[in-house]
This record gives structure tokens, sequence and C-alpha cells, in this order.
């Protein structure tokens, strides 16, 4: 069985590095004979040991019969949808790291794939190295899955890591995390939070079947958290995670998904994810929760993970049926506002009393305190209700000279 | 494809429930109808909703070349044995949830399912609602894995969490566990780590190619452990945890195997893994550490992981060929005095000076202590060496008239 790998970036070398290391083992787990017969770059790699192998011509790629796995890891919208769509009409399984393009187009590619009897996998697009796409489709099958949540993005949580355990500023962690090349130069994907909104997307899609477009995912991510915030968090054992979360709609009504910094249990299952590090959690109806722990990114683990998508390839005969979603318009996630939520506040007035202002408006709340806590500060976390009464009440304060100076989510993981 | 239960206990119960609550969605994740044909029991079960299902005769379900798929749920080794070599003879995949047979015969069985083209599945032998075994033979596919540890028993895991969390005595923790039905009365299989002891035998044939004997294993309980050792473990901000763990051999010497008690850092992922639940550590070349959390037990989360299997033995098209490992002579275990370790010591004496005798014979060591340490009792973690080596110094201290009151490994996890 040949195979073609389709961009030669980082992921793409790891997949040619960890084919090539394995190769005896991969053919014996895969029952036949394997290898990668082109790797298209329109870069020149004329010192590589594969040099022989590169090709400039996806035309080559697709005309060629004897290809039957094409691994797509080239990122981004185009051309890598348009590959990836002539690959599986012309009968090649095609598997990918891109979360991009399942998350915007997976409906179509998956129905395309079963059109023509192949298979279209990405257990390398969420969650890098943890096998998380085929436990949900495949060792869950027998559960209901009712919500998925998780650490889905490795450079937030390194930079989260560091203002907890180390009380560094965000600016100076996202430098660190820039030095050490875990965040790109324009770090806007990671810490404006859409990576984990594609991602989230994607689980959310195979959760609940069917597609889930980014653009309604509100979406927030962490550049607005002061370390006043950690403290506070801190206050009531939390830590303050970037959680991407999805859950089924009660009573038929449409998903929650959402994407955004939360205080989190420092003892729970997902609060000790520290790091570079991901974790996921599946609520199924039978199984209780089921976490899933490991490297979200890098070279090697996503290059594994395509891998062994590879082999499953070469093992599969026709479609999977369980790895599939219907298309959708979108519209099917409710907005921020419908949202219920216990929400942490830190407020700053000269003027206003503010537990009396706040308790006015909200009720019982749960005071925090940190230390070196100004006079004219006060924080606090309120019960739970939805967003826009939480928004009007925020806006009355505001009304009333007071300052919003934090605002996150707690949730009950 | 007609399906057959056999053994209508609690994991067949939960199998037959989940799979009829869940049936509609089950077809189409398998791509074709499904149907439970018949339950085998020995008892009578008049009041049943599936009464017109139950045989009393193995011999039926073996001759009705209309079943397919048979769910082994009695557990034990006879019949079970038995009936799973007869039914994969003749042409029937089998899957199961029984942990002894696959621990005993599973090298053989494996073999016996691929000579007649069918499967030998086994989702709910290990770590039960979690998904383990698939995601160690497909998704880890491109690794090869170096080590594998794991808590893999809920009941000692939960009796654990109360004497750490609540300062309760083993007695009273293990009382409560039955009580809660997480214990059996006679609990020895789980306290004195069989349980464990034959899940990480399973573990490690899948992960390094060879059967493993659990007799070949090294298996301490958790009988031994007191209060006074979780306030040790405390005191180095560790928790203690029964650990089965498996290593390749190093330059193709004998794997390393264990089940035991371990000190490991209360703040990792197996640290942070309380109560009943399990938590599987899987630490590849490519992918690095990944670890899968969950309910390691009970009805409802083991019958998913065995209706998991059975839908995916009804899209399976002859055997998987990387769910599979070598036969084996046994005695390819390294013995327990070979393995190198830290070890925690707590040692009584009112005529020795311990620490002066405990420098002699260690070197240097980590002092513990605790809150209401006798005048005469003393308490370190000495130097990772071999254990006949810390066998022979332990000697030497009881020779001089030392009372060792506790020992227990110390782990890097």
């Amino acid at each position: 069985m040949n195979i073609a790998v389709l961009g030669y970036g980082t992921v793409g070398s790891g997949v040619v590095e960890v084919f090539f290391k394995n190769k005896a083992n991969l053919q014996k787990k895969a029952g036949q004979e394997l290898d990668i017969k082109y790797i298209l770059d329109l870069r020149e790699f004329p010192d590589d040991p594969h040099a022989a192998l590169f090709t400039k011509d996806f035309a080559q790629i697709a005309q060629d019969d004897s290809v039957k796995v094409v691994a797509e890891v080239i990122g981004g919208l185009e051309p890598a949808y348009t590959f990836t769509k002539t690959c599986l009409e012309r009968g090649k399984s095609v598997v990918t790291s891109n979360k991009e393009l399942v998350a915007q187009k997976g409906a179509e590619l998956l129905e395309i794939a079963r059109a023509h009897q192949v298979n279209y996998f990405f257990e390398a697009s969420v969650g890098g190295g943890i096998p998380i796409i085929r436990p949900l489709h495949m060792c869950l099958a027998a559960n209901s899955i009712d919500e998925i949540a998780g650490i889905l993005n490795g450079t937030t949580n390194f930079i989260l890591t560091k203002m907890i355990r180390e009380g560094m500023p965000f600016e100076t962690a996202l430098a660190l995390a820039q030095q050490l090349g875990y965040a790109e130069r324009n770090p806007a994907a990671d810490v404006e939070g859409q990576d984990a909104c594609r991602k989230i997307c994607i689980l959310a899609a195979l959760s609940f079947g069917e597609h889930v477009y980014p653009k309604d995912v509100y979406t927030e991510g962490i550049t607005k958290i002061t370390l006043e915030d950690v403290a506070y968090a801190a206050d009531c054992g939390c830590v303050i995670k970037l959680i991407g979360r999805a859950k089924r709609g009660e009573h038929g009504g449409k998903l929650s998904a959402m994407v955004a910094p939360a205080f989190i249990s420092h003892e729970s299952q997902l609060g000790t994810v520290d790091d570079v590090f991901n974790g996921i959690l599946v609520r199924g109806d039978a199984t209780g929760d089921v976490v899933f722990y490991g490297k979200g990114a890098g070279k090697l683990p996503t290059a594994s993970a395509v891998v062994g998508d590879i082999i499953d390839c070469a093992k599969a005969t026709g479609t999977s049926p369980s790895l599939r979603w219907n298309p959708s318009e979108g519209g099917n996630v409710a907005s921020r506002e419908e949202n219920v939520t216990r929400m942490y506040l830190r407020l700053q007035s000269d003027t206003v009393k503010l537990p009396q202002a706040v308790g006015k408006l909200f009720g019982e709340v749960h005071t925090l305190n940190r230390a070196g806590q100004a006079a004219d500060e006060y924080a606090c976390i309120i019960s739970e209700r939805p967003e826009h009464e939480i928004d009007a009440a925020i806006a009355k304060l505001e009304g009333m000279g007071v300052t919003l100076m934090g605002k996150v989510r707690v949730l009950d993981y």
C-alpha cells in the first residue's frame, strides 16, 4: 500500500520520521507492506534523506492509483480542502491533523468519503497524541454522550500554569512560550481561543451527531486574565483554565457550547492538567466520566496520531459507519446570553459600597479575598443564573460608577 | 446479526440493559440490524422482561450459525475457557470482561480467533468503562510503548482514599467498601492485589508482544498499609496508591512488572485518581505520557465496554491484526529482588540509634516526620538500589533488634 504525505512542515516531517523509524512494526500491525511514495511540498529539500520522494505536482499523486492513503498535513482551508476532496473522490483515504478544515468542512468530507467507500480520519486534529476521536466513536459507542469538556490548547495552558505557579504576568508568560516555540509569533489563534474552538466543534459534532460551526460558538481567550484573578481563584481552591465545552441540548433544544477561561477545582482531573498538556473529559450515560490526558501538540505526538490513522486505513475495508455526523446550516448552538453559569466578579469603586450593592443585585454571594487587596476592591462568586441577567446587573453597577475589573465563569469540573 | 450473552450476573444483565436501551443508535453505528437471541444462565429468571431469551443449554448457542457474536461475562476460568474456545472455533467472535481468562489464556485464544478469522475482544477486562485496550493497539500503533502503569483496582483505591482523606483505618475502610458493594465478602482478590495483577499482565502482553503470566509478577496488596505510612507519605507530598506497572526490559532483557502499594506525588495525574476511579498511564516513545481515567468497575461502565466491543465485531471483517501477542512459557519477568527502586522505611527500636544505623547502611536518606511520632520511631526514604540489597540491609537491622514497621516503594509518577 502506497502513501503520500501532503506538506513537509513540522507535522509532515514528523509523520515521515515516525513512519520510517517504526516501519517494520507498522507493517506487522497493518498486516501488509506499506511505503511512502510521495512527499508534496513546494519548497526544496535537497539534503533530506527522503529527497527522492519529493514532488511539487499534486496531480501526480491524485492520478497514481497505487496511492491508497494520503496524509494531509498542510493545515488551513486551501489548498487542503481541494486536495482532500480530490483524493477522496479518487478513492483514496485521507488522514489529517487539520482541525480548521475538519471544523469547517467535516460533515461534507465524511459524506464524500462514505460515498466513495474510503475513510477520512482525523485523530490528530484534537488532543495531538491523545487518542480521543477513535475512543469517542468506537469504545464509547454504547454510550449516549451528554457533555464533553477539555483543556484543548497547550499554549494557553502553559501560560496559565506559569501565571498560577510562578506568579508570572500574562505578557511575560506569553513571551516565554514564544521563546520556547510553544506559541507562534502571532499568538492570536491560541490566546484568543480559536484553536480550542475548532477542537470543541469537532468533538461536539462527533458526540451529538450534527455539524457545529466555530462561528456559532462563543469564544473568549485568556488575554484579560490577571494575576489578581489567579489569586482570587486560589482563595476558593480553584485554578483558571481555558475550557472548551459542549453539552447536549435539553428537551431537544440547542446545544450549549463555549470556549472561555473558567475557575475549576485545582484538585480535579482537569484542574491538575498543567503546562502544555491537554485533558479531555467525556461524560457518558453508562460509562460516567472518562478523562483522556497527554501532550496536546508537538511534532512527534501529533505525527504518531497521523501514522496511527494511516495504519487504521490500511486495515479498513470500506468506510467506518460510526465516524460521521449530519450536516447543519449552523445556528444550532445556544447564545452566550442564554448560558446559565456561576460567575466570579472583581469590582472596584471608591464611592459605592460594593458588598451592599452586589448583595442587592445578586443576593447571597461567596466573597473572595487576596493578599494586597485594595480597600476599594471587592471580589465574589455569584450563584447560577443566565448571562443576560448578569450582563444587566453589571450594566447597573457600571451606571453607579463601579468598574468591572474581572469576570470569569465558575464551572463544576 | 445475532448475539448471545453467556452469564446473567451483574455485567451480563448490564450488557442486556445497555443493548436494548440504545439499540437503535447501536444499529446505526454498526451499520446493520442487531439482536440478542440467547441469554445463557443456569438460574431461573421468570419475571425478567427478556425471559423468552433464556437457555441453559450452551450447545444450542454453539450450534446456531446465526449467532455471530458471543459476550462471555461469566468470569473465572471454567466453563468460560471451554465456551470461548468452542465459539471461536465455530466462527463466532467473542467479547468479554473476563480478565482472569485473558490473563491466563489470552495468547492462545487470540491465535484461535485469528485461525478462524474472527475476533476476541476484551476492552472491558481492564479499566471497566475506560477505553484502554483499543487505544493501546490502535491509536498508539505508531508508538513503541516503553512503560505502562496504573491504578487498576477501584476497591483498593476507595479504601486508600478513605485512609488518606479521612484518616479511616484500613479495616474500617474495607468494611465500608463491603457495605457499599465495592468489595466482595471475601475481598482477597482486590486487597491482595490479584485483580490488579491480572490487568497489568494483559496490558503488558499487549504493549510488549508476549504473554505475561500472573504467577510471574510479584504482587503485594494493601493490607499492611497503616495510617502512619499515610502520614509519612504526606510529609513528602505523596499519597499511597496500589500501582500495577510493567516496563520493557532494557537491552532485550526480562520485563519488569509488579503490583505493589507505592508513594507517588499527590499532584500527579495518577496521584489525583481517587475513590473507585482508575487511571492508566501509557508512556510511548513518540506520544510521551498519555493517561486514561474513569470508572474502573461497576455494572454500566463495564457493560458499555462489552457492548462497544459487540459493535466493533459487527463492523469487523476478519481478525484485527494489531490485537495479538506471542505465547510464552512464562519466566519472562525479572524477579522482585532485581527490581531497582527507592524505598520508604519505617523502623522502631528503643536500643539502636536509628538515624545513625540507617545512615551507615544506606548512605544519605530523606528523613520523614509525622505528628505524634514516637521517640523510638524513625522513617525515611532511601535512594535507588536493587531490592536484594535493601532486603540484606533490613535483615542486618533486624539482627540488631530493629523492628520493620513499614516498607513501601517510592515511584516517580
